[in-house]
């Protein structure tokens, strides 16, 4: 089972104080890049892994789509999306990614945020996914950045200009990263981003568009501190397709 | 025009020392992924952008290519490349990847190795290998990749534990960036990843493979220096395709 910070009282504390927990996804600086990936959902069956409490679920059931099902490990975070959220269409499960069973071609998109890289075994979630969605179904994710994620010590450093820098290093070498993150020792699980996309590739999926989130000139503006994610990308955006038919060519 | 470095005497001087100069193919430690990568050759016509010494155009046409184009900016290496190689299903012609033209549906593999971080117009380039290749057709190229490209001072730091880390800044913003190598101010365009991926994508290419050279352990046993390729990667590899039938799903 994977590791559970999200009922973590410490965790739970200090994570539903963060902007994008209290203001929802007008609170994430990358939520306009990931809505312009996102593919017409009126009509459309959709399920949220890692939910939380369930804002983006809501926000797609608001664009239309027929039902929303949101997934997440944390009892605490899917008894708060329930309380807040009056729509039958959609439903709330506590479910572990790492072990996750969906229904086959169920859903006309998958979409998740920020929480593929708390799984250990990232192959079969995707071939899970894959199954689980219709042909011409959507897989749309938001994963931390390798660049991000994969350095001993990742935090900003100096350099001889007095300019920011983050250190990469590691890189090549995949696995378990800890950190501490309201809590010691917060587990997550650093892949290349040629393993991610590839991952997706081999189960079948054509990649559609692949960003490494930058704010916009307005968001600095507005935002002075998200200036240092143009120097180093904290979160990679990936929109993946599930082709109506499946074709190998030579 | 692109600048022509490889024409400057000192540069050419150091270069034409290095591994892969002297040794052809067997000094890149990437050509196992790269070669990993290439489609089967007998009989197809191939382009080789950047072909310099032309080591990888004799190769493909003795793994059966029925003719290789070799193409370059340097006249230095190209009147090498023509004297190294007595084929004549091998042609060799100067030509400037900034502007460069190419017979429409001409090729059945366009190849590059760490040419294309020297093109500004990246899109343009693409565009035309992308007219260039018959449907069914692949785009395997390697470039530099943007985590070794990004940052303002890109040398070695080291961390608290005196660990080797590598200075990223800058990733998203991209350009030119000078460098000294062999001489001073040698210029390259830095993309992100997402920029390189999605230009493939727009273009109507299917990503097929991208990979983050990182040497094997055999690599590192025969050659201890390759072991600072795991902290952070130098090179990207991408194989792409072009489908024999455009379909735009919705």
């Amino acid at each position: 089972m994977a590791q559970n910070i999200y009922d973590h009282p410490d965790f739970f504390a200090g994570y539903s104080r963060l902007p994008r927990q209290v203001r929802g996804l007008d609170g994430a600086p990358e939520w306009p890049a990931v809505r312009a990936m996102l593919p017409e959902l009126t009509g459309r069956h959709v399920a949220d892994l890692g939910c939380g409490f369930g804002w983006a679920s809501r926000w797609m059931r608001e664009q239309g789509a027929a039902s929303v099902l949101g997934l997440d490990l944390s009892r605490t975070m899917i008894a708060r999306a329930k309380d807040d959220t009056a729509d039958p269409a959609v439903e709330y499960r506590i479910a572990d990614l790492e072990t996750l069973t969906l229904p086959g071609t169920a859903f006309d998109l998958v979409y998740s945020a920020l929480a593929f890289h708390y799984v250990a075994d990232f192959e079969r979630l995707i071939r899970t996914v894959h199954a689980a969605l219709v042909p011409g179904g959507s897989l749309v994710f938001t994963i931390e950045h390798p660049i991000f994620m994969a350095a001993a010590h990742p935090r900003w450093n100096l350099d001889e200009d007095g300019r920011r820098t983050w250190p990469v290093n590691g890189y090549s070498i995949e696995g378990e990263r800890r950190t501490d993150w309201f809590v010691k020792g917060v587990v997550k699980y650093h892949r290349t981003l040629g393993t991610t996309l590839n991952t997706l590739i081999t189960a079948g999926f054509d990649l559609r568009r692949v960003e490494e989130f930058a704010p916009t000139p307005t968001q600095v503006e507005c935002m002075p501190e998200l200036a240092e994610e143009l120097e180093r990308p904290m979160m990679l955006l990936v929109s993946a397709h599930k082709p109506r038919r499946d074709y190998h060519a030579p």
